[in-house]
């Protein structure tokens, strides 16, 4: 199974049809390796990164945006963590989003993503980004009302208007250099409660459990058609999403590095040549150099 | 003349069938008043949209972005320091875009404009904007070719890409509770010409002139047209036009503050009032006040 082919089982380029319940968490597609031969796969994907990475940032036209999005203990973290964790910082920057601060929410809700999205030549990772706005957001109305916009805007087309203000703003980034990726690390209910109460029972996983996440867990059903809904209206070949299966955190990682693999592949990425002038240069540059005393 | 039917004489909210030869840069609309009297107008227009601010600024929920485009000359910075003046500047930001620097470069065209937006409860005023990428970019060919953008993204549908990503931009921040003014101070050539003089004969006014200004003045009729289809795409209900005759700074100015004026009434500011429960804790606290010993 090459690279390419893994990643294209997952990914969503026209939400129309698009329907969640056939997707499903626990799929390995039929893969049956052991905890060795998955980590050995994963260092060769992150390997093949670090290299894209390199000619992205000494290019330095390109930039590349990971959007990752999930449910409590689905794995975005360990995800990051594990895919980027060969490339080299310096073109590499992730910014968490956690709930909005008063400065944030006193902007329009795409303004505090808008001005972490990364550089050209460089790798930027969202993990929770503006579609917190379409997901938590719808979860929670009462959210939507602490938000201070003017009554008057707060209509029953808000959810319609933010999918399509989303997928210009993404179409516009598009036209202007950045390869956009998103990701939906899809886990299953009976995995979470799994991982939650591990959580609990171990000691050093403790500092990542919050009473709230089961609050949050009993929303299941509504987050479910907020992600639906929003993969739905927010796939475009500009801006994909890939449905990750997460049941499985190997698999998880493996299909994540495939799909930026074969994605930065696209992009045709070169060192820069130097032209006849600028050999002429270096030759300059080098005999001073040869002479100096 | 009411402020409104003033500064609906140069309002276009509809692009489609919009020249800029039909609109008279040296227009006072019969107006023949004296310095003073003018004067006397705009201090009562000052004063009129400085108490609009403070409503805007308790009442935290909209902002108000207001951009200036103008040839070298037209008095952008006069008009902007005579209508602003009164205002508190708590409540009021003014961002200068000059040429992008290194690190704005590296980022989509309206990401630097994007994170200097005005927060809810605010004036921002931009002296140039984002609208330069169709201005001064388009009059300069060259200056497309630095922009480090993947060479395959640049096509002849550019320009057009770009006002559509303009128009959905300014879409997205009016949902969001912004509300836009665009001001083109339209002057004339023959203007243009009087004040560069006397900022050349003019020692005090010397440190205004560059000799650059008079290369931009021989595209004088590039950057027209470049207005004139700017103007003409993203002219819109939401986000409108103000083509104020420039050749007159006393009634630009009047245009101006007008414009503000009539839009800012049209949110229906309003102070915050306190509920029943709030009365009642006001009232405890004027007793804990009382008895304070």
């Amino acid at each position: 199974m090459s690279r390419a082919n893994l990643a294209n089982l997952y990914k969503v380029t026209d939400g129309k049809k698009f329907k969640l319940s056939e997707y499903n968490p626990a799929d390995t597609y039929g893969l049956d390796i052991d905890k060795g031969e998955a980590k050995e796969r994963l260092e060769q994907d992150v390997k093949s990164l670090s290299d894209l990475q390199e000619r992205l940032y000494a290019q330095d036209r390109w930039s590349v945006l990971l959007i990752f999005q999930a449910m409590d203990a689905a794995g975005k973290d360990s995800a990051i963590e594990h895919v980027m964790s060969g490339i080299n910082p310096q073109g590499c920057q992730v910014h968490s989003f956690k709930t909005p601060t008063a400065i944030e929410l006193d902007h329009d809700f795409m303004w505090r993503t808008s001005c972490a999205l990364p550089e050209r030549g460089r790798i930027g990772v969202f993990n929770r980004s503006y579609y917190e706005e379409v997901l938590v957001v719808r979860a929670h109305p009462e959210i939507l009302a602490k938000q201070r916009l003017p009554q008057k805007l707060v209509t029953k087309d808000i959810w319609e208007e933010r999918f399509e203000d989303i997928r210009n703003f993404e179409r516009y980034l598009a036209r202007n250099g950045t390869l956009i990726l998103k990701f939906f690390l899809h886990v299953s209910k009976e995995e979470q409660k799994k991982r939650f109460l591990d959580r609990i029972d171990e000691r050093d996983k403790n500092w990542k459990f919050n009473p709230g996440d089961v609050a949050e867990r009993a929303l299941w059903d509504k987050y479910m058609n907020a992600y639906e809904d929003a993969i739905r209206n927010t796939a475009a070949e500009y801006a994909p999403w890939y449905v990750v299966p997460a049941d499985k955190k190997w698999y998880t990682r493996l299909v994540v590095a495939a799909a930026i693999d074969e994605a930065m592949q696209g992009l045709n990425l070169q060192f820069p040549t130097v032209d006849k002038a600028g050999l002429e240069e270096l030759k300059k540059a080098r005999e001073i150099l040869a002479n100096e005393k």
